[in-house]
């Protein structure tokens, strides 16, 4: 069985986008009533997934792809606490739909309702609402709702603590994803979520926050950022400030995913983490789409590589499914 | 002959820090006198080298060293401009005092007196005080000068223009290289480093910075930040904006360094990056220093990588000495 980690509902149908403009119309405007979202009928999100999503694992062999919301439209920087719930809630319930109209095919995460200012209650509420539904399976955790200033403290920080003790309560791990950039100088798609995951992983080495929580996992997308190519900076580092058993101690509770979309890079990730912690995902129908002219191969077909890459049968079935359902158990009941 | 692009004078003597202290006290207390800098003795600066870069480089076969002042310590996030000038005129000529003390050894590239505020003409000044000496053969360019909140426009934006002119008239380039993290979020050496070096590739992905300037070349340090980890991304992110022969274009103009402290990272580096756009360096006595425990092996020893690496006699000579000598023309005065 093939499980790609990390897939975004990015082809959700037309109305989503609409009930986001309206929400947004009501911040420019707040004398505007609070939008509704238009109804959406089966047959839409049947085939806004047949069509994309499906398509494609049919195409490569990947049985169940783990849904969430589109990352770059999660919007967080909208510092509007009754938007931000509005808008989680109707994401979330929409792929919660994609994930029961195509039993088995897909597992739901969740996106959170985070602000600039930060309200955890309601990420807190929004988390438990969804994972109380057995089909999903996790959450989305934003690092920087400001959309690109790094205006939240680190994720080490306690006041993030009320998500990990759900996290843990369900047995379900966070993947780490910001949001789009609003920064002119960071790019969305290039920059700034490799950043983010680079920044995360260094935000951890060396904290507490498993020993507080020896039971959390989170999941750091697009192969961990910059940190697998600087594995041997890292190292130095955490040796140079006194923990040199860093980073390999972070493996207990941190894991990569396959969102490398070259044959170098994901050669390069496996040579270097450990082969337990590595999740396959493509993200795909995400950020790069299209074939690579130079190989007619779609950039985004992260099964490709890791097919080429230079792994035993056995050690490419963990990183297709045991690592996954490792980190995710509740698909294991799906 | 083997050229290290990129060292930081780390060692400085004490003085230097204790004038720093005495420009940060003046800024808590504006009452306080403009501080002067003690005078250094020529053996104090002697000693300081000779103990620490000097030896390294005679362990590791390394001839020259592109020298200029502790990156961590520009501090430009100091948003006064007669500070940020002092400093960086400060740090410089005690670069440029070690170059010519250690004659042949040593190639000097300046610090700029940046600030958040941003004033250019100051930057403008000092860049040019620099490259009047024929000993300086660059400049570090800070692309976020508020030590990691990004609040400076891309290096893409016309503001920055006045300093890639007087680059192009010296026939000098810029290596990117932001300064200390002021940012609870942003590990400095981890995450903030490597993240700028992401952040400016991106910048220039697209834009019309080497159409405006086609003889500006830029280094971009630490193997370029997670670039080529994530090669097949930036292409894809390329073709899908309608660019497919970026980013190979960019490689007119934009280089990577090797200071990357692990050997499969230099492994892909050179895999994946165009042998005639990688400058060899190590920015020893720097982030990481001390022996991976694992191999014995300095991490930042990256002549070891680059000699276990998969290249041709040719192609190392390229990478240590004629890269270098392309970027940096005016080495091949000294």
């Amino acid at each position: 069985m093939i499980i790609d980690c990390h897939g975004h509902y990015t082809t959700a149908p037309s109305a989503l986008n609409r009930y986001r403009s309206a929400l947004l119309a009501r911040i420019e405007d707040p004398r505007l009533p609070f939008p509704e979202l238009a109804e959406i009928d089966d047959v839409e999100i049947k085939t806004s997934i047949s069509e994309n999503q499906l398509r494609v694992m049919q195409q490569r062999g990947i049985d169940r792809v783990i849904l969430s919301p589109q990352a770059s439209n999660m919007g967080h920087h909208i510092d509007d606490v009754a938007t931000a719930v509005a808008w989680a809630q109707a994401s979330n319930d929409l792929v919660g739909r994609a994930v029961e109209l195509f039993h088995g095919a897909f597992a739901g995460v969740c996106q959170l309702p985070q602000t600039p200012s930060g309200s955890i209650a309601e990420c807190v509420a929004e988390l438990r609402r969804c994972l109380q539904r057995p089909d999903f399976v996790g959450c989305n955790l934003n690092p920087d709702p400001s959309g690109g200033y790094w205006s939240a403290p680190p994720l080490t920080d306690r006041s993030w603590y009320p998500l990990y003790e759900v996290l843990v309560e369900f047995n379900c791990p966070a993947m780490i994803h910001v949001s789009g950039s609003r920064n002119p100088a960071l790019d969305t798609l290039g920059a700034f979520y490799l950043n983010a995951d680079t920044t995360v992983f260094m935000q951890l080495l060396g904290s507490a926050l498993f020993t507080d929580f020896p039971r959390l996992r989170l999941v750091i997308p697009h192969g961990g950022g910059a940190i697998p190519y600087h594995w041997g900076r890292i190292a130095g580092l955490a040796t140079r400030r006194g923990r040199p058993a860093m980073p390999g101690e972070l493996l207990e509770n941190v894991y990569f995913d396959t969102a490398v979309y070259h044959q170098a890079g994901i050669d390069l990730l496996v040579r270097v983490i450990p082969r337990q912690n590595i999740l396959f995902a493509s993200e795909m129908l995400g950020a790069v789409r299209g074939a690579d002219p130079a190989t007619g191969i779609d950039f985004d077909d992260t099964r490709h590589y890791v097919e080429s890459g230079d792994l035993s049968p056995g050690e490419r079935r963990a990183i297709y499914e045991d690592n996954v359902k490792r980190v995710y158990p509740r698909l294991r009941e799906l």
